[in-house]
């Protein structure tokens, strides 16, 4: 499994207020770092366990060419006033968290310079050349801080990526720079239609993005010099909308599933885009249920989409299957696990039955399933169901939640001739997580289960 | 509904501590009163919200007459050497715990004089003559310390428990003693039979044990100085067992349910026997699923009748059916929450379906369900698939709290005509929460749910 | 002990998102309310036990009239667009709170019109007559929502109050409006000089700060149709600006301890300002000891100023002194609390010895202290040491937290012909909490507490 | 800094349940074992980050040759009915952990044979050839577990300690075994005086009991075979007795300072018994302040040796001072660390100045102290002045907690020629902490310290 780090988006914007101005008493416009809201946000994030992936951008207010801004939040997208302001900029944010929480760690934390240049609404006039600037500066900048640091770009999405790709290895090339990775994102829908606070979307053919995957590499691996870089997906999902009520959906869980199981094909890590759903891209979500990025909604409820992460991170063994519908990996001990998923493209589907013929020492075994489908957790329809609103009480929080849980079940499965039989049944848009795992029978002295029910 | 109080058993027993004595100076015997572990145990009920109903007794060694135990930890159930040593323990009790919690508070809690002295195991001989010596005088000691407790007993448990209700009070009136309430215990099940650490039981019909209790009803009623003295079931249960295995499933889970809708009939509160399973009347129990009398296994896991319990609790508002498989109370919003169970005397049955027209304002309703039955919610299960480990390793305990919360699902509801048609489905040994509520639509602008889908 | 409310400034300010507009398919601009963060904060006010002061401003920008703004987070302080906008806003806020938290606790939450409007960076050009305006449209559409709403104004400061109390009261007697309270602020120091991030103060004599709260009073009972009306500081402290290291200092607690011995004498509630340390008015602060106004600066650490709140809280019973350097009252169970404090100028001062004579019962009591003063709870002092750092590692922030809590002694007072003498010492600047208890011997049989230390 | 390990004591008693019998069909007795409440034990143990200390024994009542006991709890301190029993009893203990636990943790977990075999009260008859028998059995059944177990013995105390010592290595010699390491205890006082519930002692002259370990060191190393064997202090202590009430004084942490100071010389590790007061040798304790061995009185206040311990645990780092009154390190970050105390004999003393002349380099240096003496941290002394309440009320509880804390103070050093001179002060029985760090001048623009206080 690759890691799955979490980008840190938006870390130089004005509401970090890290870069600021004053007048000297010479009247000279100075700059003054403030790392006061840094180190709250960073003191958070490595108290949950989590580690960045840097994103340099967007620009300050004060550093910034331009007024051009993106989102309800207003990122500022021009290119620097003066790129050795902004160099020292990077330099001495760096410098404070190398200060703050050991050079030796602050160094393993990837670097990616700027998000998705290649989008006029990210990067004013989506201009290459100024990108291409903007990277070779920003790149030397962090080398000379400490030559550890890996950095990469060019952070795009998939319009028009790879003349993007091609022109920016190109650039390196030519530069005579060696990125220490590559970046790029990847959505799968199609043009989505906008109705009030919502977009509805229409799901791509996944081969498709895959196949957008797969050209990215070739690419990289096209360049001599930068054959085998590793690629970085710092950002996908289904839809790019803030507001698809798409990522609410059991489907949304079958149809992200099925990305984790191959995004490793050519991709070293690949982040989900986001993690919660307070979240202002597109203006303050009116409902718990806005259609946010989130795997969390407002109020800790866990979507769908959560359980899959949490399925596929339990997934560490030696792999034994892999297909369309379902990963199987063997565990250490002798036991199995495994997550199945039936994805469906317009939330239709039939009944997915699969079978697994798997070795097996002993006996007998346990089958155990957890199981997100639109009957077992599916808090979007209890939300629909009580009346979509916009104010949750405590009281329907907690009700939510507890229909946000996936459901657990088992039974005994009969290992015989040193295999056993495992059969899993996932609803259309279903998502189920199983294992089985060797039985010792370890019957205490005069128990006896058949006794229990009296039957 | 009546309060549920939770009893304090074994209150002045040696692992308490509290009843110590040495010599003076003068070569003489003195008691002296030891208030710590007393102090540990009320602060932890008061912290957690919980009030003790009294149970005095059994005898501290160093205070009794005699030798004989009950249970593995070996409480004394002898009289005491002397009745006014006797009496001075109990008044130091009491006045400690009002001088630490506040008078006005602690004479709310409840007293009852012993435990089932009926039976020659709790009580040397199940001798009635000293039962009434030690109810008289400890009667008279308590109300000594502050004539606003209510006092009362016998604290029988089901065997020849006609006769000692009779005689009891026959004894109250000859001594002009007027309890403030009387007490007994109620079980439900046939003879069990012993294997192993195990016994196994066969339900009795439970009108017969209704029959019982609405007996004691009426022997306390025919005296006209006790008619209508409220009656406490300080203890009920289906098995009176430590060990019996019916306690972990769904079966007692349903036959519980149905206890809870008619027990108050007769009853002023009843007290299931007993909330956890760190327990040792039999001694220390070696598996996790014992068949433990408590609601929560050991390692936290709520048990299926646990969840009777929850369910009931939320039965606030006027009640608009019961009978023999459900209760229905109408809230004061307009709305409805009802429990069903789906009963049986040897574990199988049928499939139970209910209907309710509910009158109701407004054109839409959403029925919640909360379901715990053998596929839903069944711990006992998962454990015995797991292959009955004795020791729950942390992920096995995780698993097992996971499996043993109710399936929560909803549905729309249409509203015609003033009324709303529920349907219920309780499949064997189930019991089913539910509750349906007015929905008002509250559509945020262009959120449409039957878009989500892309259906 | 008047209640100490926890003014909510800034709630329909554009970082809340409450106000928001969009265009109908007719092309008509039409308002819509986001109450989602606003359900988190006051989630979280209640979830500490805290209630609100309502205060209504400033003004969302969209719905402003200018573009005039106050601070760096941008408060628009310009009058409305349209007041019956405004007013839908007000009354869609009040009802949206009424509905997720009840009328009933709602009304109970006083509520002010606007921020200091006599002053022309709160409310364009400190406009009387438009403020006027302002309040009448206001009032009557909170009233209109619910009659039982306490609100009230002219919320000013201490510039030119008493010409603006006098015509705001003129204005609504004119009006036939009857507010239900009166608020204004209250600070007491000179100008101040700023030096970089900032601002360096002296203390006002605090008589004279009295003298202006006695005038407040004295206007508002000089018209007879509103004699009597509460007065609410609903801000108060030494010095207004947010960059004072004044804030942090123990001199700044034994100020505050004076001000809270006195300040209701003419009023209703005061309200220190602020509660935390993490505030923006002039821009994020660079470290923890910048001067906030707080009682609890970045890091959870009190200052010594919030022992000042604290120990008065405690002070509940009856008056039996209160002079100029302390307050003492007794208790219900015959004890006594005090606070004590020895308050300087610049920072200089004598040693103060107080003595009481407090009637006693008994033979023997027991004095405890909690001292707040420049050696023992003086984290300012101990953060210069540390050489200032702006961001405070773990360890540093851990220390500081030690170093900011008061220290607890205690000593046995004998009690003398029915009275106990005690004598308090505070150092310059030091804030001293007492209690004089009652003690019943209870020595344990065998312990001797002479013998404990061999001595 | 050797490793602190938490002995467990009693792992084998009744109260934990273990060893069980049962009579099997053929009317045979048959062991079983119960590891229910040794699970909670250890889970518990694990979750805090604590890791045991294996002492195996007491003997399970079942498994006795004989009816004596030990202490108010009774532990039975007779050899096993059946060594072959006996070691299997051990070996299921051990395996169950292992399987539980992971056979790589439990080995690093050390392994002691009794408790103090050379006291009649804790072995039948101090019988020092039974005693090898269970430790030549024992010490085989642990190794054929797994031979990584590190084991010992004999768990002496200091009562003619020199010939038991001597007498157990040719024991060893003789019988061809290799303890892995060897174990004694260490106490300290005069034999004391019992009145009522309480013993009152005189300390002995610390250097005598490290004469005693220093004889108990030369004693190993004359043997060939063992010399340099590791040696593990298993208890230490000032006064053996659980009523002393010496344990919850200043001069207790003084004592314990040096102490801690010393006892590595001879031994690999030591541990002071015991962490809390929750314990029942002598009885359940009447009161919280009744001379416990705890570090932390029941209520979780602190009592002053716990700071002592706290504070050495700190002093990681190069020794650069070790004398009768302080120990000081130096940090890899070019500060230091040090305590300082000031041991009385019988609770009188003068005060003890310290100077230390340490390396430095830069201008500015900061001196943090935390002081526990009588005056600052004594929560025995406000317990007896609040009248030494049996039963604490939860306001009593708090305010000795707060009592319980050091203080916390600091001031800044000038570094002169390279030097800080560094001035310690303690009062008799006092325990100071103190801490060097170099200060780098971090001055915020425009922050003047001098001004702060307008001074």
């Amino acid at each position: 499994m690759p890691f799955l780090p979490l980008k840190m988006h938006g870390l130089l914007c004005d509401d970090m207020a890290i870069y600021q101005e004053y007048t000297d008493k010479n009247g000279r416009r100075r700059a003054e770092y403030n790392f006061t809201y840094l180190d709250r946000v960073m003191d958070s994030y490595l108290g949950l366990g989590l580690r960045p992936f840097l994103e340099l951008g967007f620009m300050p207010k004060k550093l910034a060419s331009g007024e051009q801004t993106v989102f309800y939040w207003k990122g500022n997208v021009t290119p620097p006033r003066d790129y050795g302001e902004w160099c020292a900029l990077v330099q001495a944010v760096l410098t404070h968290l190398m200060d703050r929480y050991g050079a030796d760690e602050v160094v393993t934390w990837p670097v990616e310079v700027w998000n998705e240049p290649n989008l006029d609404s990210f990067w004013e006039g989506a201009d290459m050349e100024e990108y291409f600037t903007l990277f070779a500066r920003t790149f030397a900048a962090v080398k000379a801080v400490d030559g550890r640091f890996q950095v990469g770009g060019p952070a795009i999405c998939g319009v028009d990526d790879r003349r993007w790709m091609r022109c920016f290895l190109e650039f390196c090339r030519k530069e005579g720079l060696r990125p220490d990775h590559i970046t790029r994102h990847h959505y799968g829908i199609e043009p989505p239609q906008e109705v009030g606070h919502y977009t509805y979307t229409t799901l791509q053919d996944p081969e498709e993005g895959f196949e957008g995957l797969r050209a990215s590499r070739e690419i990289v691996d096209s360049f001599a010099e930068f054959r085998g870089l590793p690629i970085h997906v710092t950002e996908f999902n289904t839809s790019y909308c803030p507001n698809s009520p798409l990522h609410d959906t059991n489907r949304n869980a079958a149809c992200i599933a099925y990305q984790l199981s191959r995004l490793g094909d050519w991709n070293e890590s690949y982040s989900y885009w986001t993690f919660g759903d307070v979240f202002e891209e597109a203006g303050v979500p009116f409902t718990p249920f806005h259609g946010g990025f989130g795997l969390v909604a407002n109020g800790c409820i866990p979507k769908p989409t959560f359980w899959a992460f949490a399925f596929f991170k339990r997934l560490q063994g030696q792999c034994v299957h892999r297909g369309p519908e379902a990963v199987v990996v063997r565990r250490p001990g002798g036991g199995y696990r495994g997550v199945a998923w039936n994805r469906t493209h317009d939330g239709n589907g039939q009944v997915l039955e699969l079978e697994f013929l798997l070795p097996m020492e002993g006996a007998r075994a346990c089958l155990l399933t957890e199981t997100v489908d639109e009957t077992t957790c599916n808090p979007l329809k209890m939300w629909h169901d009580l009346g979509e609103p916009a104010s949750l009480s405590r009281a329907q929080r907690d009700l939510l939640r507890r229909a946000a849980a996936p459901l657990a079940g088992s039974q005994g499965v009969a290992v015989d001739g040193g295999e056993a039989k495992v059969s899993i049944v996932a609803q259309p848009n279903g998502v189920v997580y199983f294992e089985l795992l060797p039985v010792k029978g370890q019957c205490d002295r005069g128990y006896d289960y058949s006794r229990v029910n009296g039957r």
